[in-house]
């Protein structure tokens, strides 16, 4: 099977979830500077969620650029790595709304774990349907990027009982990995 | 006509419909995993509706990926499924907000039984447009998938009065036989 | 310029315009059907906005079937259609939560009207940046389509201050004659 | 990297922005047309900022007709002007909300301001990834076009705080510098 409407649906969703989660930004009644300070935690993590999901969305360009066809359990991985992201902006209004207390810090990360996990789901989905000799198998390699992350989130999850400043950080060098996404594809790509 | 606009409006309908279920997730106003509990119905619900529209997403790929081209009837009969799809969010969020209590899961039943109905009426007027010899044709045969999909409903709605759990099971039943989109379509396609 | 990309556009703003007025549906704090009955009219405006929201997706759909690239003036007016579809979420709530008051019902069919009148402006430029001897232009002719719907419209704009259902029954009598997509256009392009 | 898919989820993304400022305009509870009369501002605000995401849209279309393909950093660029796109509906429900009061409309200028140097950004890279030879290095030139408006967005800002009208009037006036998308490309392309 193609891939353009596996791409198409996962851009729509995508697309929506980064822009509902705008609607938890509530215009105040008054209209001084003052007035949106309260807004301020809730527009932090509305940013860091904009970039979590754009890191995937940049990702997930990139790895079904790297694909040629698509199979039926790569179809439901999809849907898998689209319904962690989709729980992206209940976990981030609820980390807004609370000022990063340490229960809803912690949630964050569990739900970027479970994202990173389906990707690598999705990524297993990919690389046994593509075969070991594609182009997508010798550009991952061992995966170290993805299981980094996952080991990276579980310390991240743990550490927002103790300081949730430092469960940020964490999860925030998750991103700095995947910001730039895998120059492995695009150098055998091109 | 191609078909390539209608599996995008399709894409986006479907996409939106997905994703917007999850803003009835209401983030709680306190920050312990207590608060969270209430929640838990809200979220099986969603889990259980993301589910029912991921195969149906899943389907009307695997569905369109065998036809050619498109006439007017077509778009009639896929805005129509369409129609039935965009109410899930509302009986999701009547069900999962009542427990599972007797009429909301009822209801759910009911808006799943016109989904496969409509569902069922874009197969016949897509066969009528491809013709009996066509692939689409042969893949899908006597549509028995089809039909017994809808005794299951019919079976599961007059449970749900007897006991929600059974409803709930026979609805999953059908979700189990669609769950692998036609593999007779994938067969003769590849 | 090619016209994928306003076609896909298009699609993304209609799919959202057709699926967000869903969320007008509250789920009701008790479980019995005798709930259900206030959201009746509420659902009714939600069917016939879905129609006629459909409607506008499927002639849109033949529309630009039939053009070969678009021109800017095609993409403003274009927007100038998006944003009077736009509205019909909120004509059709102000109505649907009012039981069809006058004011409510007369301002749902100026935003129809406004629309029918945006779609002409379309066609406008499309026929002029296709030329007249176009297959569009020979498809549509003097535009009686157009030009009756603008008078209906107004007719049942005019009604709804004497009988709410004869306006609506006038608005649906436009409906009728857009239900299916020009057949000139499909007969010239098969 | 091609540009098929950014440019479907840049569509996705600014579909759901221009849309979901309509749900800021709520149904009211009486039917009078003096009911109305309240929604007036912030109809206004959404024609407005409907005018402006719709203007971003055309250039967007046009930027992305004149180029080949992407690189990372575009993707990038692409995602930091859709995040201030993305806080348009914000912007717009605090100031129509508010009768346009000095601070919201300072707000609403600073949030302008910003997607306009984050278009400027998503230029410098795309013209950095295309070459000083490229047809699109040759048709934008100096850009005047971007360094004025951001000129403009900076007095209009500054005014907000004087007389708001002449705030939205400069505001206005840079979109009607942009209203006509760049016909260097046109002219370049055809």
């Amino acid at each position: 099977m193609g891939k353009g409407r596996i791409e198409a649906f996962s851009d729509g969703v995508i697309a929506i979830i980064i822009t509902i989660m705008v609607l938890e930004l509530h215009a105040p009644h008054e209209t001084t500077l003052a007035a949106l300070v309260p807004e301020i935690p809730i527009f932090l993590s509305y940013v860091l969620s904009f970039i979590f999901v754009g890191i995937y969305w940049n990702n997930h360009h990139h790895l079904f650029h790297a694909v040629k066809s698509v199979s039926g359990p790569v179809l439901w991985a999809n849907l898998f790595l689209l319904f962690w992201l989709s729980l992206i902006p209940f976990v981030t209004a609820w980390m807004g709304e609370n000022h990063l207390e340490a229960v809803p810090v912690a949630l964050y990360g569990a739900d970027l774990l479970m994202c990173a996990l389906a990707y690598s789901v999705l990524l297993h989905f990919l690389l046994k349907h593509e075969g070991a000799a594609s182009t997508l198998a010798l550009a991952i390699g061992r995966d170290l990027k993805g299981y980094g992350s996952l080991v990276i989130y579980l310390a991240g999850i743990a550490s927002a009982f103790v300081n949730v400043y430092l469960a940020i950080a964490l999860y925030l060098l998750v991103s700095v990995i995947w910001f730039v996404p895998d120059r492995r594809i695009e150098k055998r790509i091109g």
